[in-house]
């Protein structure tokens, strides 16, 4: 494995912002923010994706995740509101490859939000790709 | 507490395109995907946001979402890669007011992403705002 900021900053290598950290997991704030408080968390255990990932620490990075938010309301940030994000792979967004969840503070009017348009299937389609996705898991 | 539709799809009271149920968490088709084959993933247990939301049930959701996420890729859905997001907050955009995880397939040219701009504070900012966080977390 190449270098890795993000595990460089785990080792106390690079420099960070570090709000949490316990066995499995660790907490620090995104140098680009999208939004005042914007943190990431990260297993401590290298994994470039979500197939690379511990179960394990896959849960524990959300229950953090949890706790932040719950932090991140009642801190200066004052958030009124949580987005939790994730991109797994390129096409995604993912831009370091060290699995990571975005924990985003809101705030009334901060711009931010997800850009696309939903649309509406009809129930067939649904059906159709919900059973090839059952058809997969393991 | 009043009616939930998350709830009524959980109990089979409403249709939905399951997708995957355990003991603790269900995942279906969300009838406006952003994409083909987007999925979310709830507790059973009804949590109107995650600050209700037990730790467990957080961690068993964001697991099926792992799990979820690679059999898109191998399903129809063809997905290149994925993305999780979660709303917790009128603010944040949150519209069912059970917790619910998004699992949203990519593929390149889909036209998902985010919207915002991420700036880049100075170091005394970012650690300003990490004591604050640090100070309120349990």
């Amino acid at each position: 494995m190449g270098h890795c900021i993000f595990c460089s900053i785990i080792d106390r290598e690079a420099e960070a912002s570090i709000v949490y950290e316990d066995g499995r997991t660790a907490a620090f704030m995104d140098i680009r923010p999208f939004t005042p408080g914007h943190l990431l968390v990260v297993p401590k255990t290298h994994a470039a994706n979500l197939a690379e990932l511990a179960p394990a620490d896959g849960g524990a990075m959300f229950q953090v995740g949890q706790r932040l938010a719950e932090a991140l309301r009642s801190s200066e940030v004052a958030a009124e509101g949580v987005n939790l994000f994730l991109a797994d792979g390129v096409i995604a967004g993912q831009e370091v490859f060290h699995v990571h969840l975005h924990v985003i503070p809101r705030t009334a009017g901060d711009g931010f939000g997800l850009r696309g348009r939903p649309t509406n299937p009809p129930r067939e389609d649904l059906d159709y790709l919900a059973a090839s996705v059952r058809g997969r898991l393991g």
